[in-house]
């Protein structure tokens, strides 16, 4: 195993925040002034919802939440791994992909109905490749199968000139409903002395693969390898996603209703403060590291503030409950089969997260979603 | 203006619907396979809607409809055109994009109520051309606007590597209610006597590009080629896309209810034949080509036959309606400010549509979309 010469950031793996949030902050505000038209429908969005990860609309019965996601430069790893090792990656990428769009969808407490694929190859020849393409489609249904929701249907386009030649570009988008309207969990309720509970993720997921596609260039065998006996980088990245929906929907069958709900992606931990209350969250137990995640922190020398800054660090979801329920909310996930902690605390205070254990602390100015 | 030597054919531009189509078949039959999820959840799939333009999901009190569509390949044209006038495009081409996803949904009858914007460029500075990127926003807006849809949010992801440098891959998901549920149009009232409408297109779309650009290649002058008086050929193709929403809302509000719609893009007339009814079409008033579409139609070589089978050739989107509401289905059209025409009729017998005046007939072989 290799030690890095010099540390890597994420700027230097190519992703510049400081280009995309200008627009993305002129796009929300145009976005907002549309919530209008809703009234001539005789329906009304949930303010709240704006900011959040998916978009709730009031529409009398039920709430419905709409979303679309985008998977993400996982699929590079998983072409330069097929060309070292013959296999097709492609069923766990089709399961990050739906869980990209599932695990921001339940935040809201939407239970997840319909899916629709998009997919968009470089060419006509990508989906000329038997095994690769129905990889790629027997994974997106099995990850349907796991979260119980309906593929609607999707686009293939062939999109030469616009996508690589060779590399398709994987989005999903999904529509649930917030059935009753008691599910609705956009932070309304969260509040000091409510729990924090956090769900373990598979890996990397699909946040911070630039970074992790950079590191690979420099490791002498690249993807190839060893994190750990047997198992090399390259396939230690390409865990599939793990799907959350399976655990929301448990909870709400036992009677428990999150507060609130942060899917841990890009900005890693500080999602922990994605919602604008002036709250402090105070973390006494930090989840085990997956091993890839500990050899990227490791290899990119990054110190714990910039590696729970980026990656997920092992807890892929965060629900934030009332404290009777903390316990039996971890209970729960684990009897889905994922791993869960009671993690910390949710208390009055300036708006920061203290990650006790590490000694890290990340303040206000440290997110800015909205 | 230059004749061309060769004909140039749907395939020589690229796109080769055999090797997308077996895969397409594939993912159709596994998604169809996911539809049984629904009934965990209370709910059901409207099986009729498989293969339509929308999926839709009868979820009680109302139906929900939903899409995902890719704009394609246009914004190679209006990045072209850019680099030629030094004008911004974009904000037409986001006209275009929500275009893609609105007129589809609208087929079953729904309100388009949420559309949420997919924009992934090749690198984040293709977010740091402010021109471009503010037309972009504002014309997403617009159309939102137009079609009296909130704007969700969405997804701006760079994907260097996937999406090419300097580029951006455009698409655009859509959820809406069909509300009354006898607003449901997936065809099981469409039979002999219905009328025909067809509805004015506003040039190309989005649909038969990859041609349209091989087209200018050929050309002297390229896009800035004049095909009439002060209008060149590239901003003639770049037209945005008719928003036919406003039309369907305005048909339902004065008490008509079409029996089927199709949105007229891939395939061009050939959509006429896609529901799976075996019915005869016949048209008897073929509307003007806009001047884009008899520009390329002539400079591709094309005979009618093949023009109608890939290009839209000036009707974007077909009604069929009950013979007596047609003339009023026109008007209403116009009142929208989209031309329409009373263009046909559906007659018992085998599966075919008969554009008369053209002398060009297309079978049920011309089209495999399910």
């Amino acid at each position: 195993m290799t030690s890095s010469a010099a540390p890597l950031t994420y700027d230097q793996a190519g992703v510049n925040y400081d280009l995309i949030d200008p627009l993305k902050i002129t796009a929300q505000r145009a976005a907002a002034a549309t919530a209008s038209h809703l009234a001539g429908h005789g329906f009304s969005e949930v303010k709240a919802s704006r900011g959040e990860s998916a978009y709730v609309v009031d529409v009398g019965p039920f709430y419905i939440a709409s979303i679309v996601e985008c998977l993400g430069t996982k699929t590079l790893v998983a072409d330069e791994m097929a060309t070292l090792t013959g296999k097709s990656y492609f069923a766990g990428i089709a399961q990050d992909t739906i869980a990209m769009a599932v695990n921001d969808l339940i935040t809201v407490g939407a239970t997840p109905l319909v899916v629709q694929a998009y997919w968009a190859a470089g060419g006509s020849d990508w989906f000329g490749d038997a095994q690769r393409a129905q990889a790629l489609v027997a994974g997106w249904k099995a990850a349907c199968d796991t979260c119980q929701v309906a593929w609607g249907g999707g686009e293939t386009p062939a999109l030469a000139g616009i996508v690589e030649d060779g590399r398709i570009d994987l989005a999903a988008s999904c529509t649930g409903l917030i059935n009753p309207k008691e599910r609705l969990s956009v932070g309304d309720q969260l509040g000091p002395g409510d729990a924090i509970v956090l769900l373990a993720s598979s890996g990397i997921h699909a946040n911070g693969l630039s970074l992790a596609r950079k590191l690979a260039e420099r490791l002498p065998q690249g993807y190839l390898t060893e994190i750990e006996p047997g198992l090399t980088y390259g396939e230690a990245l390409l865990a599939p996603t793990a799907l959350y929906s399976p655990v929301t929907e448990a909870l709400w069958k036992a009677g428990i209703a999150p507060h609130y709900c942060a899917n841990i992606t890009g900005h890693g931990w500080r999602k922990l403060l994605r919602h604008p209350s002036a709250l402090t969250y105070r973390i006494h137990t930090v989840p085990p590291k997956t091993a890839v995640l500990a050899f990227i922190q490791q290899q990119a020398g990054q110190d714990d503030r910039e590696a729970y800054s980026t990656l997920n660090m092992g807890a892929g979801f965060a629900i934030f409950v009332k404290a009777e329920d903390a316990e039996r909310t971890a209970q729960i996930s684990r009897d889905c089969g994922i791993a869960a902690w009671v993690a910390g605390t949710v208390e009055a205070g300036e708006k920061q997260l203290l990650i006790e254990p590490l000694g890290v602390r990340f303040s206000e100015d440290d997110l800015h979603l909205r």
